[in-house]
């Protein structure tokens, strides 16, 4: 049955399940590369199926303004047109439309908005988001929510009273059942407004919940600290998504506290600006220590980039431009990410969880603020 | 043995050949995609292997001056460095250098040019590119030599003499065994240069023999008298290589003459601004009128872009400027001029060339002129 999430292990609060979609289960906890312009950026999906990806994540705001929605519906839907036939997730296009600071303009009906592309108008409410995401088909579709500066509590808990009425008129505007849609729990780094939140939208019974508003500003304390007070509140029949997370550190702290979704654009992102995810940090191939290296990015790695080319190869093909550059780098740091998944997979069924995360994150500095990210450019 | 060349067939002046390099033998006719600095561009090698790709040029003059030849050699040689077991052809960077119409000085010795990257001063002689090419490790490599405007007989006829001395010093200077060093017959459009450029550089007895100067702005049926003109004067069992053709019907026409390889950036080229072959030409497919259109680029090839995306997908990656369209148009061009080739060989092998060549080049006019160019920026 679509949509069942079935645990099939826990290891403390992290949680090791199957989340059934129309097109196939997925294994959580699972990492989802961003695909904004329905392409995971330097990637065939031929590379990301061999890469071990299950979910990717679209961007609703960008394939609304480009090609359109509409265009892709008459085309046989998103998986269809973009070659994927795994489970896509896309958001509401709230966060971008949100991020346009000079160009929108938000009331309690919706947004209008100018487009980064050529600065027309548009207008985005709860039902136009769903209607364009329902015209994409996507396998979980997003509400509609508003994404605010998570340390304002005055601000915060006001736009709560918004982000919930728009939830109610998403599940209210959804027609397709072919899709599952999630609620967002926002509420900053306020335990009461997150309580608050999450009691709201559990009495929707939605098919999952997303945390939003993390990775925005916030320290990693703050972050951790939402996902320990929502982890008793939120039913365990549902799978959990942290939205635009996905440094390495990160991704372990969630599964540790019960997260079983992640999306971010960092691994593909850095890797077009030269960079390549190491254990404990990353390296940046344009630096020129590694002209003259002959070792691959990681040695411990069994990646192609890492099977077949050296250090001073890539840097050579980062100076210049090259776009195997980008192809082999993006390569490495989804293999690292996906891997890492796979460890935390692996742990979580054999009840070892916790020592592989001390291990993990002994290689990484505590603390440090989130910074978040949801459109891969 | 290393670089011997057997004839397996014959049809008319057509040739189906087994060419042996110390990186393994190659089946001619062969078209060679260009990898100017060191990487053909969007591909892997293991795409080029799986396109059927088996010998790929890379431009020296590129390589010398970024990353550096010596680093190359430090590294272990082009093979290594680019990830690329096959054969490697280098041409001798005069064909770059001499472009650089404004940035160099030519005398009896060598050329003195400045940097495309930085305008620092550099001077190839012939006795410098073969050094060069050396360290760069290529199985096939090349004399240096003037590329003249093909249509000045005064001019031509001067720059013969220097070109000769020079292929003369190249074969004196080269000390590598595992390398092959091909002649350049130049000549323009005339047939007595022609006729003397070959005939000098058969004294040299060297293991292949390139025809240079063509594809510059002459006419079709120019390049193909030509052709005709060095057909009889050239040594069967040596390969012959018509440096910088690659647009299909050029191919035909070269493989119906007698040519056993070929390289051109053109399939790799035209793919990242948005084209893709077809039989008979190509379409553009930043075009408005496949904005919509579920067709695949060419519903009856087989490669991987045409099995799985529609035109308008590949219009929409174009349109936002996606890796994913250069990888794509890449990889159906590439297995349109590989798959071409392959289809010349079958017909060679039963005697049907006439045939298939006549029912291929019906597809295309006859005549216009030749445009070269032989690094893939």
């Amino acid at each position: 049955m679509s949509f069942e999430f079935t645990l099939l292990a826990q290891d403390g609060a992290a949680r090791l399940g199957r989340f059934d979609t129309p097109h196939g289960p997925l294994e959580t906890p699972v990492f989802a590369p961003v695909g904004t312009a329905a392409t995971v950026k330097a990637m065939r999906p031929r590379d990301l199926v061999e890469l071990g990806a299950s979910l990717v994540l679209a961007n609703t705001y960008h394939l609304y303004l480009r090609p359109g929605d509409e265009l892709i519906r008459d085309l046989g839907g998103l998986h269809r047109f973009m070659g994927w036939d795994g489970p896509i997730l896309t958001d509401s296009g709230g966060f971008q439309v949100f991020s346009l600071s000079d160009a929108r303009r938000i009331d309690d009906d919706g947004v209008t908005f100018k487009s980064h592309l050529d600065g027309s108008s548009h207008r985005f409410t709860p039902e136009k988001s769903i209607a364009v995401q329902e015209n994409l088909g996507a396998d979980v579709i997003m509400v509609f929510d508003e994404c605010p500066p998570p340390n304002d509590y005055d601000y915060v808990r006001q736009s709560l009273g918004r982000t919930h009425a728009w939830a109610a008129r998403c599940l209210a505007a959804k027609t397709r059942a072919d899709q599952a849609l999630f609620g967002i729990v926002q509420g900053g780094i306020f335990r009461d407004l997150r309580e608050a939140s999450a009691r709201f939208l559990l009495d929707l019974d939605l098919p999952g919940y997303a945390i939003g508003g993390l990775a925005v500003g916030e320290t990693k304390p703050e972050m951790h600290a939402v996902l320990e007070w929502l982890h008793p509140l939120l039913p365990a029949d549902k799978p959990r998504y942290l939205m635009g997370v996905g440094a390495p550190e990160d991704l372990v702290n969630g599964v540790l506290r019960g997260i079983d979704i992640f999306d971010c654009v960092l691994p593909t992102r850095i890797a077009r600006n030269g960079a390549a995810l190491l254990l404990g940090g990353r390296i940046n191939l344009r630096n020129a220590q590694y002209a003259a290296d002959p070792l691959p990015i990681d040695p411990a790695c069994t990646c192609y980039a890492c099977a077949h080319f050296s250090r001073a190869y890539i840097r050579h093909l980062v100076k210049a431009d090259e776009i195997l550059a980008s192809i082999l780098l993006t390569t490495h740091n989804l293999h690292f990410l996906l891997h890492l998944m796979d460890d935390l997979r692996k742990a979580i069924r054999k009840g070892t969880l916790a020592e592989y995360a001390d291990e993990f994150l002994s290689h990484y500095p505590v603390g440090g603020a989130g910074e978040q990210e949801r459109t891969d450019h």
